[in-house]
């Protein structure tokens, strides 16, 4: 009855019962990110996510797609796949969470020459992971081997899909000269830059990620550029929720400040960004020193230790911090908005 | 300000300028796809897409997300990127649309190692056409360069969001033995057998994608391999709006038959398929000659000319055959729905 092993299939580089069997090895922690609004998966050509029309009014969806970019070669360096799961799903959900969304559903692809196990349970057990946590659901996947293709290295890409009621969605188009900018910690590279970190670090400087420069004060390269991406959802909800003017989020990806920031900017308004509010972490000053880059290329390409920004009015600054600090996050105030031209100026890099 | 060319950033292999530029050249088709729920775009961090609730009383949301496969190196054989956009658009639609769900929005990927026109503005203008074509959205997509990873080659995901209204979701749970099942005829492999193929074709057969071989009747092994995806979502649209009772679809993928058909079929019925009514394509004539492959191994592993099935009331089979040929498709009754296990079995296969 056909059900017989796909030997010939199997011979040409793709096996459909290896994927199938590791695939149950990770089931439960898929299961567990279940939301009530997931309906039963039927057929499983797609998954149902049925909308809770009760909590909306006008409902907006707001969905994003990413990958990791090469932080997945870094994984591979340290043979370390668990984190980039995190990396995935947080960075997915952070860049809805900056319009307000709340982040519903969560679907990954992985593609790869060979199936690989632990690998391909590793950050399979990492996304359900991060998903479970910010209360998303896991709806579905693809995993795509591809002989021929990819050599060692795979792909990992997730898509998100969140909510928020019209009225609520945060646009940016409420910033106004005079407030506040709040910068909320990164710890790390989070999933941007890699390209010229590597090449910086291990190119040009001669480093490995077991390397353990002393600016790194006793970490490893590797331990410093393999930190999960952080998930500011936590931070954003708990404002929503107390109804705090949240005008404009920026989620610092690749572009760093200079192009994350206008994105939510008015064209009548800028920005100037203060250092040193928020520490430049040991890493970016490694890659700096030994890149021999220039401060601005380094805002440019980098979080610098920012992960997120958010502006507010003045006078709701200090309960923004409150709820930075009891939701977990490190943040500060690191900047103000000015009359401009919809650009980022940074004291001490650019004319202020 | 920051604004200058990120240098350093472009001699590391990533170029954010030229992924502009390349962008804005297919604006103007990616901007044609916006549906009147698109909301304009802001910030640009996630896009928006309002549910239309007056069209809704308990709105589902289905999502899926997949690959185009090792398509892709048959592409990059022939050079000739114009048709993978529309091969994942059309094949995540069917994925959604095989549960009933209109699809509203999509998302794509673009993996590659350095950044190359006019491959690039290729693959988006598939992507918004084949988008376009079926009321689509394209509401965001992400491109990855990551230099070191994937050579020449380049990966291409989708993921798509549709919506259903609960009590018209199409599940499979009223199956019954005496159904009838239609075939909807495919034009090639679709994305799915890639590899098989190619290992079959190229390294056991000797061909190149220039050969005629005979049994392709003029046409080369590329042009044969290179056709897109056909979407199947014009056919089930119109019988949803004439009620037909479509008890259950399946879309034929990875898995062909064997694993595709019982994704929903109810455990106590199963499904017998009679082979010719609907052609065998010349391709897969080829492809099994050649690899010496059995008829299941082939329908285990390819479509087989058939790239959807229908599931419905024999009394309701003339009128579905009305609507395909009506919405343009080929189709023919391939089959019947008996008491079973769940399973599959084609005559002059499998026992019957």
């Amino acid at each position: 009855m056909g059900k017989s092993k796909s030997t010939l299939y199997a011979a040409a580089g793709v096996d459909i019962d290896l994927a199938v069997n590791l695939l149950n090895r990770v089931k439960a922690k898929i299961s567990a990110t279940r939301r009530p609004e997931a309906l039963a998966p039927i057929g499983g050509f797609g998954g149902l996510f049925q909308i809770d029309l009760s909590r909306y009014r006008q409902p907006v969806l707001v969905g994003s797609v990413d990958g990791v970019g090469t932080k997945l070669m870094v994984a591979g360096m340290m043979s370390e796949h668990r984190f980039v799961g995190h990396d995935i799903v947080n960075h997915c959900i952070n860049d809805i969470a900056v319009q307000g969304a709340e982040p519903l559903y969560f679907m990954d692809y992985i593609g790869m020459g060979k199936l690989r196990s632990p690998l391909y349970e590793q950050v399979l057990e990492g996304i359900a992971d991060a998903c479970k946590a910010q209360n998303v659901t896991l709806l579905g996947g693809e995993t795509a081997e591809m002989p021929g293709m990819y050599g060692n290295d795979y792909d990992l890409v997730g898509c998100i899909n969140g909510v928020v009621d019209k009225d609520r969605l945060i646009t940016g188009e409420q910033i106004r000269p005079g407030h506040t900018v709040i910068g909320l910690a990164s710890n790390g590279l989070h999933t941007n830059g890699y390209s010229l970190a590597r090449r910086v670090l291990f190119e040009q400087g001669g480093l490995t990620v077991h390397s353990q420069p002393a600016e790194l004060g006793g970490e490893s390269v590797g331990q410093a550029l393999i930190k999960p991406h952080t998930c500011y959802w936590p931070a954003i909800r708990r404002a929503m929720e107390l109804n705090l003017p949240l005008h404009g989020l920026a989620h610092l990806t690749g572009g760093g400040f200079y192009d994350n920031i206008p994105r939510v900017l008015p064209k009548e308004v800028g920005v100037v960004c203060n250092l040193g509010a928020l520490p430049i972490l040991p890493i970016f000053q490694l890659i700096q020193k030994l890149g021999g880059i220039d401060g601005i290329e380094m805002h440019r390409v980098f979080n610098m230790g920012v992960g997120m920004v958010w502006m507010v009015p003045a006078a709701a600054a200090k309960d923004a911090l409150a709820v930075c600090a009891e939701t977990g996050f490190t943040a500060a105030v690191i900047g103000e908005v000015t009359p401009g031209d919809g650009t980022v100026r940074i004291r001490g890099l650019d004319p202020v």
